[in-house]
């Protein structure tokens, strides 16, 4: 499945279905089925991945989400993440940056959240909001948004280099699916706290941040840092994708259980004498 | 349940029996469902929390855990916390303090980790070592540690003071179930990297420990900041009596969702439209 959601050369957003399933046979309940299947591996995937840095390995993994509103971040973070010990996980959004935040570079705040050794970060929105957002409102000049693509593939291979394997994740939703789900925000009160009226001021903008997209996933996606978008329209899917991606992440850096660094007949006999 | 586990005037350690499962009738299986039954609540209740500390809401509540190794502090988290949304915690391990972190006041490492308003914090292990380990180990004087009592008093106060809901807990369990879970992780090279040869050494001083215990929970179960012992020689029912203190922590607040400060039928139009 991971395969068929990558960006590679000449890859168009426009063509991807936001109701497709690539790489996926089954409906909604085989997907959940599949999805409660994977869980347990994340989570022990994730644990060999904090023992092996209790014992000096430096790997980590981080998953970075970019979607249009109500594409379903927080539900991938819960569901998908959720599988896996809070303890190692690192979870956080960026909102609008504050004054000191803007008083630095912009990848300043995002240094600051990185996962350390052992963890999984997770970003709900990231450095990706300053060639989108940024791009779609005029928040910065071209110039600047040009040379950001670069600074973005630099500090993404020098975090590649410190040990952390990158899953980017665009969760592609289409309008119509959008509309409903900001419809049913409004028609139900226990929803309204997740709905914000900019929410329609950044949707009347769609066709402008769909080719923000496009520019962003073409001029970031490396061999070392590869985009994949996640057709959204279905919730069940885009969960069951996001899992895949990141067993396939952990699966790829082959960890064992640590060795001990103690003489296991010695602290047996110690702890029957306790 | 909750009421059956708290630290009261009189308290006595001693008199907890670990394998004892106060306030519920039922066995291991039965257990198991109420966790899950409870899970939805929990989960539910949290992004009540969320939702008002967007809306101006200062509330947060912050899990304290204290146990003998292999007590289960690390399973209370994966699969009590594991139910919420992972954005919503900040789960926190304190480890031996580095050299930086000895150079300030024992509370200056804890004041940087707490919840901030909307989250579940949780600490596992805490200032509470500083009254533990430093007593039965004597890396501090006995001064300086009736010292600590009042000053963690009065820290948790101003907590209570700022809107956290403080819970905290003591994982009771026997020196034998002990014995036995570390001896498990000795055979099977997997949880290897889960021992160490200190966890033995503490061990062997399981009678200067429950004391140190004792005095701590008779100096610091306040009214506002109470301690709750749970038996955790069943994983199980720590897990279920740990759940129902959290649930009762965030019941307490009676959240409910925040009113839309737009307009919602205006709304409703605008995104009609759109």
């Amino acid at each position: 499945m991971s395969d068929s959601l990558r960006v590679g050369p000449g890859f168009s957003l426009a063509d991807v279905d936001p109701a497709s399933t690539p790489g996926f046979d089954g409906g909604k309940k085989a997907g959940a089925r599949a999805l409660a299947a994977g869980a347990d591996e994340l989570s022990d995937l994730q644990e060999r991945l904090f023992a092996d840095s209790l014992f000096g390995g430096r790997r980590s993994v981080l998953l970075v989400l970019q979607a249009m509103d109500t594409a379903g971040k927080g539900g991938i973070v819960r569901h998908v993440v959720g599988a896996v010990n809070p303890q190692g996980v690192r979870a956080f959004g960026f909102k609008s940056p504050t004054d000191e935040e803007k008083r630095h570079d912009f990848l300043w705040r995002v240094r600051k959240q990185l996962p350390p050794p052992g963890y999984i970060g997770v970003f709900d929105r990231s450095h990706y909001e300053d060639v989108l957002i940024h791009r779609v409102r005029g928040f910065s000049t071209p110039s600047q948004i040009e040379e950001r693509y670069g600074l973005i593939n630099d500090f993404e291979s020098e975090l590649v280099a410190n040990g952390t394997t990158l899953v980017k994740v665009m969760l592609h939703i289409s309008r119509e699916e959008q509309k409903k789900r900001l419809t049913e925000r409004l028609e139900r009160p226990e929803k309204h706290w997740k709905y914000n009226p900019g929410d329609v001021d950044e949707r009347l903008l769609w066709p402008a941040y769909q080719e923000a997209y496009q520019i962003a996933l073409e001029r970031t996606s490396t061999p070392d840092a590869a985009w994949s978008v996640v057709p959204a329209d279905h919730k069940w899917f885009a969960r069951l994708a996001v899992q895949r991606l990141l067993l396939d992440a952990l699966r790829g850096l082959d960890l064992g259980w640590p060795a001990a660094d103690y003489d296991v007949e010695a602290e047996k006999a110690r702890l029957a004498a306790s």
